[in-house]
């Protein structure tokens, strides 16, 4: 039911996924009616069933009152799904706050993880990196970072496939000597684990150089960066759709130019990276961008499955046992 | 002496600069000999002089031992001509940090300025806007938030020309609930001043957007915000260029497209925007970037000079006084 759209771009996707996954069983969760009335033929697909939650979450819904009133909701019953133990994985393009409050209400965080994180992957002029806070929390603390750093470092490792992930705290200088106080603690929390690669403090623009495959930060830091960024981007990329439509011989230029532009917007798609994961909980959760469109969210259910295969709540479970 | 090349961009800037603009006299503050190495006939200008100092500072020096041990430094220098009233306005491309330090300990805050904030104008969709803190401060009260607010709002008017600039916070929702404690009670404080114009919160993409003409925001937050775009925004420009180099079809198709390229240059490039204002000082300080080649740092001057016609530090100082 979730995310701006709703069923029209969630419904073609979950179809299109069933189909190219035979081995994979979608529940989907939410209004029948609303899901049928996009695609009545959805649920003759043999590994499609539907889970019928009579309400819907909307992105006004404070987490609180979805927490107390919200048990008809899709976004409950999808969560309360992988707490009963009959999903492997929840994927909701909605609300999230509520995505997280009922995430940790239901799945609880794992024993010495105080906060989820929210983490996803960036592109760098390497390839990608995996950023975290993107937003749930908007006070850390050393420990909360130092947490952070280990659950980012698990899924750049499990998802990501890097063998020895650097992990990088995002600061406002290289020195020592920059940053506030909580940076400045978590660097000498982050340093002393001796299972985590620790490269130091990076800048706001190493990010998208690729200096570091994990980058750690506060959620206010990190949900800024990152919307910032994605901001002058679609500014580029506007200047640069006009640029080509102002005569009839730029727009000629424009068309045959076409594959290096489309290039150009692989590069700066976030569809290919949708899917965020709410790190921190005994269970996986994956958020969607709420303006994903049906390709968009299949890349978000992809994601899901790769963190059940590589069963990264139990990996990070793993590492945090070694600390105690 | 300042920057990452010294005089080498420096000397050519000043001497282009003071030609163009005879009635401003420049004092040249460094080491002689090499300002001279650049070009031996800069100061038979009759509106640049010279102003010997025999050390430089560096990139690495702590502020506190610039303030200790600088005096004969350049940027020591620089600032003390405004501190004496020899000159209306320093501009460097040094070491932020002491230049910032040196500003509050010769210049003075404003009563009821705490703090000194860097601020400068940022690309939009619609033109420009003015952002700050850009990294003076790493942990900001709410206090200092609303002294950020009318900072930014005298020089958005003054020097952007904007009548009634829509203020804006920077933060991670538009809602009410939104954000950390700082900003919601940052929120309070710059509702009940009369005499600016606030618009509410804003997200990170919305700055991009120009939905507002002051963004305030943390030191650590803004500073990473602007570094993590024009990292994006490098990353983008190397795809296009690498994009129109992969064959001698695409390097023609791109050789055409040289007036389009052009445009968006001219929409990402930092170089038009050079000139950071060290806001809240009784004096006017101009930052401009440590990478600034000569024409960027023509920019910075003109800045500073814009700064002095607007009287930006009475201004400030005057909206202050209404508060009283």
């Amino acid at each position: 039911m979730s995310g701006d759209f709703g069923p029209r771009e969630t419904v073609p996707s979950v179809l299109a996924y069933a189909r190219r996954n035979p081995d994979i069983n979608l529940l989907v969760v939410g209004q029948a009616k609303a899901i049928e009335s996009v695609n009545p033929r959805l649920f003759s697909e043999p590994n499609i069933s539907l889970v019928e939650r009579s309400s819907v979450v909307s992105c006004d819904d404070r987490p609180s009152s979805v927490l107390r009133r919200g048990m008809d909701t899709s976004l409950y019953g999808a969560v309360s799904l992988v707490a009963d133990g009959r999903a492997d994985a929840c994927v909701s393009a909605g609300n999230t706050g509520a995505l997280m409050a009922v995430g940790r209400y239901l799945l609880h965080t794992h024993p010495g993880i105080e906060r989820p994180a929210i983490a996803s992957a960036i592109p760098t002029a390497t390839g990608n990196c995996f950023m975290l806070d993107l937003g749930a929390n908007v006070d850390c603390s050393a420990e909360h970072l130092f947490q952070f750093a280990i659950m980012g470092s698990v899924l750049a490792y499990a998802v990501g496939g890097m063998e020895s992930p650097r992990v990088a705290l995002l600061n406002i200088g290289s020195e020592e000597v920059k940053g506030n106080e909580q940076v400045k603690l978590a660097s000498r929390l982050i340093q002393e684990n001796s299972r985590l690669n620790y490269i130091g403090y990076i800048e706001g623009d190493d990010i998208c150089r690729g200096r570091a495959d994990v980058v750690v930060c506060d959620g206010f830091v990190g949900n800024v960066a990152l919307k910032s960024s994605e901001g002058l981007a679609r500014l580029l990329g506007g200047a640069l759709k006009e640029g080509f439509n102002r005569s009839l011989y730029r727009r000629m230029l424009g068309f045959l130019a076409r594959p290096v532009l489309a290039e150009l917007q692989q590069v700066m798609d976030p569809s290919r990276r949708n899917g965020a994961s709410l790190l921190g909980l005994r269970g996986i959760v994956v958020k969607s961008h709420g303006a994903a469109n049906s390709d968009c969210f299949g890349h978000a259910i992809e994601q899901a499955r790769l963190e059940v295969m590589q069963k990264v709540p139990f990996r990070i479970n793993e590492h945090l046992c070694g600390l105690l």
